[in-house]
Order: structure tokens, then sequence, then C-alpha cells
């Protein structure tokens, strides 16, 4: 672990005091999640797992705390010009949501690819949406040029003083429940939730520590406070901290007050929601499962601690999320590809699919592969999709061929049977 | 709707005095779960739904309270010979996990193709798990005759007073936080949900209405109380409701205080546990799922009203989650299963795809049909699984086929690509 609180007494853009303010601003428009421990994690972990649950918020992230807090700083005449922001994401829901509670005109920006269901979400609180540009960073500049020209307040998703002490809100919350709390993990896009719980955490309790969390793809705060240069890009399941470039208000807080930023790997983030998923009953999006990504990835380190994670979205796309649990029935034994070189003659399949079926196994697809495989030309390759109990009974089945006198090569992990 | 609750004072096996008392008995060792209004769903079904989230129970599904419930009223004797159960389900987990606690012995009996997930999950509370019989019902004579023997206390999953109180205590906690519901929605498996909550509901609010769901394919308890003859049985999502005898004590408590049964379609049972996952962020089993599935079938019946439905279980396979969810997509018109004529000539698959992926929209699967085709034989059917924004982005998609000049069938709603 390499600390990165190295300053003692910074003087940073967002207070403890900034922090309360806000949780006295939105309070009654937000809602105070649950924070509760898991025993099933904490058990399978070793750790005292705690979850604050901010992918109940009304549009299912936190983000909409620093929006409204936002808002609410705004004069008469600001409410009045309206507000602009740009976000396919949570971002634009919080900001959408909140101003038309508070009768503010609100402009969202989307890239032009921005799926229908977003955009759909986003007008129906009652925000004027421009599809504009193909990239984040050209609606970005878009948005920030449009504003600008029509006198509207640019809301931020992260790189904003009131947005980061609306995001602190979350840590003051989980600290009243369990004030004993030794550790927070907190996933980092922008870096907007970290450094406000950071403020509100350290303040209270100096001696917490605060653990970032990034996408292994996404490594940008880490090199930004490291002064490294992992690459950073690709395609990953947590989108919603998928930035490359983190706030310059944020990246001083980040410095300032965070003890260490873990990276986590695709698979271990795909873990973490299939985990909340089956124990916890509660969908997250990817970002919002980092945080047990990481102690999924790093666990002995945290042994027998007291660990607050945020669930920090519940966001995610369906059908991500059926590839995601599909991908993990292939991980544990329980949706396998299985090849197998039989002779090309009838009755051949009928036999394998005999001693399948009699093993309990269920047959999911079924192809014949004649030209591009190894097997002598009379031969054939045949490939089935199958679907077991769990991995002892895959074991099993492949026995049972086995016996049977065929050649069986078991292709499990591939996503075998992912839609 | 037909008015099932024809008797007005019956004497029944069941009186709100137990459920109080079990209610008093089960306090601090149950899960008080949350019952929240649902925004979203009200809006989306003209009603105002209450949502009460018996899916987060530790064991995930209400069927801790009935267990425990009579696991306490036994005598200081009938624990130490120990309890049996037979269940390859919520029943059972709830069973072992309370017998543990209180240091009562369990058995569990579960058929011998119970998935080895399920039978871990109810071993690692503690209990004796044998794996007897290949169906339920030889499972249940079987658990019966050896609890006889051994001199154990069978605990029934529905027929028994003493579990229907424990259920029954959902319905106090439900109209403890909103007195003034309307219509109470629950399940309908083996009936001692539904019975004690009915005893406990119309006790406290005599006018209430109490409204049973069971599926389409299983409606046994409609069939007892309506001397019809529907055929029962085939394979269910919400398989912790398909039961194909009711219980005689709980179908005596139907009679007198049900108002009426409403059947589900799978359909509409998929769709609510789809809905609950993407509105919610919530995941239920589909018996859990089954009281907004009747809903979705029936609102106009309910429209304005202030309804409490419960979800009453979280327990569900994540291969069937997946595919659910994958299904939903293929209805949603997001994924879909083009046929395409083409002749069978170089250049032909890559000018479709250049269509589809200029349209913007994702090609999952392609594979070519020669031979069982109406196509003359110079030419071929191209099969695509496509993978589209929404409906529109399809009709984007094909109309641009269509311009270039080919003959296209969508065949979206056939669960293309559910895995």
């Amino acid at each position: 672990m390499t600390k990165l609180a190295t300053r003692t007494s910074p003087s940073l853009a967002v207070t403890y005091s900034d922090v309360v303010r806000a949780a006295d601003a939105i309070r009654g428009a937000v809602i105070p999640t649950r924070f509760e421990p898991s025993r099933t994690l904490s058990t399978l972990l070793n750790a005292q797992i705690w979850l604050k649950f901010e992918n109940l918020q009304f549009t299912a992230s936190y983000k909409e705390r620093g929006a409204l807090n936002k808002l609410l700083s705004l004069s008469e005449a600001e409410r009045q010009n309206g507000v602009i922001a740009m976000s396919a994401g949570n971002h634009a829901q919080g900001v959408a949501y909140h101003a038309r509670r508070l009768g503010i005109p609100a402009t969202i920006v989307m890239p032009a690819s921005t799926p229908t269901i977003k955009v759909e979400n986003t007008r129906s609180h009652g925000a004027h949406v421009l599809l504009e540009s193909q990239t984040l960073e050209q609606a970005y500049a878009f948005a920030v040029a449009y504003g600008e020209e029509r006198g509207m307040t640019f809301v931020h998703p992260f790189n904003d003083p009131a947005v980061i002490a609306g995001q602190g809100t979350v840590a003051i919350e989980m600290l009243a429940v369990a004030p004993d709390l030794e550790v927070l993990i907190v996933p980092i896009g922008g870096g907007g939730l970290i450094s406000g719980m950071a403020v509100a955490a350290k303040a209270i309790n100096p001696k917490i520590k605060i653990i970032g969390v990034e996408a292994q793809l996404y490594p940008s705060m880490l090199n930004a406070v490291k002064k490294s240069s992992l690459p950073v890009g690709g395609d990953t399941l947590a989108e919603g901290i998928a930035v490359t470039t983190p706030g310059t208000v944020t990246r001083e807080i980040v410095e300032a007050l965070v003890d260490d930023i873990l990276l986590v790997s695709e698979s271990d983030l795909e873990r973490a929601v299939s985990l909340l998923i089956t124990i916890e009953k509660t969908v997250v999006e990817g970002a919002g499962a980092a945080g047990l990504a990481a102690l999924i990835g790093a666990n002995r380190l945290y042994k027998g601690r007291k660990i607050g994670l945020v669930l920090c979205g519940g966001n995610i796309d369906t059908r991500l999320l059926a590839s995601v649990l599909t991908r993990e029935l292939a991980r544990d034994g329980r949706l396998s590809r299985l090849a197998i070189d039989i002779p090309d003659r009838p009755g051949q399949l009928a036999q394998v699919a005999g001693i399948i079926g009699k093993a309990g196994a269920n047959v999911v697809e079924v192809y014949h592969q004649r030209v591009f495989t190894d097997v002598p030309a009379k031969g054939t390759e045949l490939h089935l999709v199958i679907e077991t109990r769990d991995r002892a009974h895959l074991d099993q089945v492949v026995s049972g061929l086995k016996e049977g006198g065929y050649a069986v090569i078991v292709k499990s992990s591939t996503g075998a049977g992912a839609p």
C-alpha cells in the first residue's frame, strides 16, 4: 500500500462544513439510503462488510446529491437562466430530476449514439435533451459553449466544489450509522464521490482509511497522483467510472486525503456484480460493484476490518447484466462448451446425447464442425453447449463420455452460450 | 371478480391472536423488511403500488417466519428429538437456519436431483440433508415416514396453523406502515402465506380486499375453491408456487377470507421479474413477482387503489434470470433474429454487414442456411442475430436492408440469442 495522503493540513477547495451544509440542504429531497452489514459477504471475505445502497436512490445513483446541492447554490437569476450538463448516464438523470423539482429549466447534452432508453429516461424527468457529437469529449465541449452563449450554468459531473460537497454527504450518513468504520472503499471516476467523502470522513474520524478504486482499464486518477502512465482505455463493465481525465479539484483532494487507489480487473467486476445479485438480491452497475471487486482482489489486506462499501449506482443495461450472469455460470462450471470427436455416421449424436441425458445434464446448443477440424475426413467434431448442476456434475458427464469411448475437450470459461 | 369470501364468521384454524402472538414470538429473529411505495411502478400501473421486500430476509424469503414460529411452539422434548422437513427451496433454508439458531437438530429431505448449490446452502445452515427419491411427492412421503420412525416433528411448508400464523405476520407489518391499504395481492402456492395474511389483515381492516395469485400452469387452489378442473402442471418460472395440491387448512381459510384468485401467464411473470430488476433494482424469483404480474395482466381492475404486493422470495437461478432478461430484450426489439435472402456469392455478407454496421447496430450471431430454404438453389438464407438500441432503431436497420435490395424477415420475439 502506497500512502497517497502526504499533506497534513491542506487548504482544500471543499471543507467539512461545506459537506455538512450540503447535507442540510438536500435533506428530504434525496433518500438517506440504507447502510447495512452483509453477513454473508462478511463471512465470504473475512471482514465486516457494510453496504451503502446508493443504487436505491430514485434515479438509482448518488449523483443526485451533488447535482441537487449545486442547483440549490444558484441565485434566482441563475435559476431562471437554466442549467446545462453533459452526460449519457447517471449525472444526466440526477440533474434533470432535481431541476424539474425546483422549476429550473435543464438542458442535457448527450452523444448522438446514446441509447434511446437513456434519452427517454432523461426526457421523462422533463429535461431538454440535445443529441450532439459522436464522442463524450466533443459533447462536453459543445455543452460548455452552448451554455455560455445562453447564460446557462454548467453543472459539472465532478469538478465543482458544490457537487463534491453534495457527494460527500454519503460519508456523513454512513458514519452516523456506524461511527467505528475503519475503512471506506469508494469508486473513482472523475473523483467527485471520493473527494467529498474523504473530506467528510477524515474530519469525523482522522484515522479512517479512504481507499479509492478504479477499473484496471481506466487508471487515470492513479496516473495523475502517482505520476505513472498506465494505459487508459477500452471497454469496461464499469462504464460509470471510465473517465480518461480526472478533475483538477478532485485530484488535489485525492492527493491530500486518499490513502491508496486499487485497480480492479474486469473479471472481479463481473464476479462482484454477480455476488450482489445472488447474495444481496440487489442490482448494481459495474461501477457500483467496484468496491466489492477490490475486496475480492485484495481482501487479505483488510482481514477483520470494518469496511464500508458504496454501491454507487444501479443502472446496468439488461443485456450486459444477462451476459455477466451467464459468464459466471460458465466460470462456475454450470454452462460448458464441449468439443467431441465422433465418426460421421448415423446414430452418433443419439449416443452422445444419450450419455449426457442419462447423467442428468441438459443440452443447450449443438453443432457439427466438419471442415475446420483435425479429425480425419471420415470423422467430425461435435460441439455442444451443456448445462450441469455444478463442476462436479460436469466432471461426471465428461467421465461418462470418456467411458463411452469419446475424446472430449471442455471449453468452459469462454462465456459459452453468453448472449 | 368472483367473491370467494362467502362465510361471514367462520371458526378457522388460525385466529388473529395467533398471528399477533407469532409476531411477538419471532420479533428480533426475523427481519421486519421494508415496505415502501414504488413511484415508478405506481405511474406505470395507474395505482398506488407498495412493495414488501421479503426477498431481503436473510435466507431471501418469508418462509422463515412460519418455520420459526413452528419451531418456537415445540416443547423441550420435541426440540431435543429434532425436526424434519421436505423442501428443495426456501422452506428448507428457513427451517435449517432457525433450527440451528435455536439448537434444534434439523433434517431436510430433498429430491436426489436437487442442484448442489441448494443442497450446500441448506447444509451451510447446519442441517442434515438427505437426498432421497426422484419426485417431491416421494420425498414428502419419505420425510414423513422417516420422521415418524425417529420421533421427529415434521415441519410442513404450509398446512400447519403455527406455520400459517407465522406467515401472517407479513400483513401486520404492512398494515402498521400503511393502515389505509385497500388491496393485498399475495402469491398462492400451498396457501400458507395468503391464509395467515388474510386472517390478520381482515381482522385489522374487514374492508380490505385479499387477492390471491397463482401461475396459470398451477391453478390448484382455484380449482379447489371453485370446484373447477383447470389443468395443473408444466414448467413455470414461479416454481415456488408450483404446488399441485393445496393444503386443507389453508383451503378452508382461503374459501372464507380471500376475495378472488387471479392467474398469471408466464410472459407476465417474466415481465414482472424484469421490471423489478430494471426499476426497483431488486432480485425476485418468479413466485416473488407474481403479484406484480397479476397487476400487469389486470391493472384496470385496481386503478387508483392503494395496493400492497409481497415480493415473497429472491432465490432465482442465475441462468433462469439471465434468460428472462434476454427474452425481454427480444420482446423490446433490442435483440432480434433476421432472415435475409442473399445470392450465394462472395461479398454478400460484407454488404449486409456493412449496412447493419453503418446503421449503428451490432451483429451478435451469423449463420447461413443453404439447404432448408425456399430460396432458389443459387441463393442462400442468411440468419443474423443483431442488437439494436430499441425497436425504432431495429426498424431503421431493416429499412436500410430493404433499400439495399434485400428481402428481410424479422423474427424478434423468439427469445433469439437467449442462453
